[in-house]
């Protein structure tokens, strides 16, 4: 088995490390790691299942001969450091927003385009943590009835913000008192209706990625979305009330069959557990939805149903890792 | 001034201490105001500004001379006591949701349908908090452009199960233990997307007050509601997340004109505070909005828009009081 070098750009984050214990979870913890992160993090050691890994700064010159950069810093960081590793001949796989809507960068979420890998540059883009747990929740009845308009209201968690949101929620909950260093305003018993900056027309940058990247993803310019992002004082795992219209038939019972069938999407329809919710969808990499009822507003082909996913995982590093796979099988 | 006999009943729980406050808030103070619980806590003083109040125990033939009830009570216990109240010839404002869709029952918000308690037949309903919070924020336009559809996303906080709800999420955020005795799943750092038991269709008690009621508010069978309701580890106040559709001209633009000429809606737009949120709308009586956006996905006459009240306030107690006070007007 050839054993390729791959490198956990910003490795020290919320999702970096969870994109080293994915490595191992999806069976490519025999491929050479290395791991990057900036300069005051370099030289920490990361342990995990008894492998430990120094930590390197991250700079122009570190991709030397790394075959895959899973990369989880911020858009600011991946715009000055990725171009540097496809000039050193690395394959990119992306988790930032920098390079998501170029029209020259796969967005790949490997349970609905796989294919898209195929005409990458260099750089293969990570979509929205949102975005791929709505798109993963709403896939298997795409499939059958063509999504036609989203209307979604998401709950979601300060690990969104990397590991500074968490810090500040458990600061303000043991000193009850705020902090507001990485959100606009107190998180703790709180819920704060904007996730990144406004734009002109009132929507926020996160609600404006459902619908672009949506788009993308399901390679249509005819997809409908209207979301409001929501920051709740939930540590991990986001939520997602969404309203979904289709093009032609839908309603309740076929969508709980399609899930049914479907081996990626988990329905929650149990008494013991009657909906996903994301204190028990943490730490998973699936996608969970529940409360599929048809619409009562008198829409044709609507439903609406809730889901909940790891951002963390399934939104960002399991999929990234995914994406990994599927590259390294078109290597092999 | 005449003087008159008015009663809270459920005095000790969230709801009812709000009510003191209210009559005192709202210049009723100076009626004889007396307070009923049940057997545990008569006997219990409750203070306020200046007043003690001693609780009196609840019973058959507790309203003798009463002339306004104000009940916060359980469905249950509303429906065993009330029909006495009504009796004895009071007049009762009923919080629970036992009486809310009887056609002989007036159901009313005193912005909206003031003229509704002129036929009560001794009793009249207070509607369901979040239908309270999202009626009041939807009225001016509606007044403007007639309300056709709404799909409603909620955030509701945890006194909006009572004090226990307050209790349960302290308890759970201080012992890191889970306590499940007012909610179905642990409340802290989580979101549990079900409020009230679940009907044959699948939409939740709660989901259908804001399609039943709402219609009855608004004296129309033609409104269309989609609404999901969700519970969050916010002490106090809702938020809903609302989109909204109009028969007729609606934008941002007229929404925004609309709530800044109108004086029961606070629109919050002001660089310090963009949007409203729970911490920042407890406590107090209005109803505010902001995040209103043009619908992205084009549906014609419809906007996003943001709402948050102390449900406790005007979508509980103060709303009740208001009633009780066009009550009073109406008898002088």
């Amino acid at each position: 088995m050839k054993c390729y070098n791959i490198a956990i750009l910003g490795a020290t984050g919320a999702v970096g490390k969870e994109m080293l214990q994915q490595l191992f979870e999806q069976g490519l913890s025999h491929h050479n790691i290395k791991l990057f992160a900036s300069k005051k993090s370099a030289g920490q050691t990361i342990s995990l299942n008894d492998h430990v890994y120094i930590v390197h700064e991250a700079n122009n010159s570190c991709f030397k001969d790394i075959d895959i950069v899973l990369s989880a810093t911020s858009s600011t960081v991946a715009k000055k450091l990725i171009p540097h590793a496809v000039l050193a001949g690395a394959t990119v796989i992306d988790n930032s927003s920098a390079y998501r809507l170029d029209p020259n960068v796969p967005l790949c979420i490997p349970e609905i385009n796989p294919e898209s890998i195929q005409h990458h540059h260099g750089i293969i883009a990570n979509p929205n943590c949102a975005t791929i747990i709505a798109l993963c929740a709403l896939f298997p009845l795409h499939k059958q009835a063509k999504l036609k308009r989203i209307i979604a209201s998401t709950y979601q968690a300060v690990s969104g913000a990397g590991n500074q949101g968490i810090e500040e929620l458990n600061y303000e909950i043991q000193h009850h008192a705020v902090q507001t260093k990485t959100f606009p305003f107190p998180i703790a018993y709180n819920v704060i209706p904007q996730i990144g900056d406004l734009n002109e027309n009132q929507y926020s940058d996160e609600e404006m990625k459902l619908l672009y990247e949506g788009r993308k993803i399901l390679n249509t310019d005819k997809l409908e979305v209207n979301c409001t992002c929501v920051r709740v004082p939930v540590v991990r795992s986001h939520s997602i009330s969404l309203f979904a219209q289709f093009e032609s038939t839908m309603n309740a019972e076929l969508a709980k069959k399609l899930y049914r069938e479907d081996s990626n999407v988990v329905l929650c329809d149990s008494t013991s557990y009657p909906y996903p919710m994301p204190l028990y969808t943490s730490h998973q990499n699936n996608v969970f939805v529940g409360r599929i009822r048809n619409d009562q507003s008198h829409i044709e082909n609507a439903i609406s149903l809730w889901c909940c996913g790891d951002q963390l995982r399934k939104g960002a590093a399991t999929n990234a890792v995914q994406i990994a796979k599927l590259l390294l099988d078109s290597w092999n």
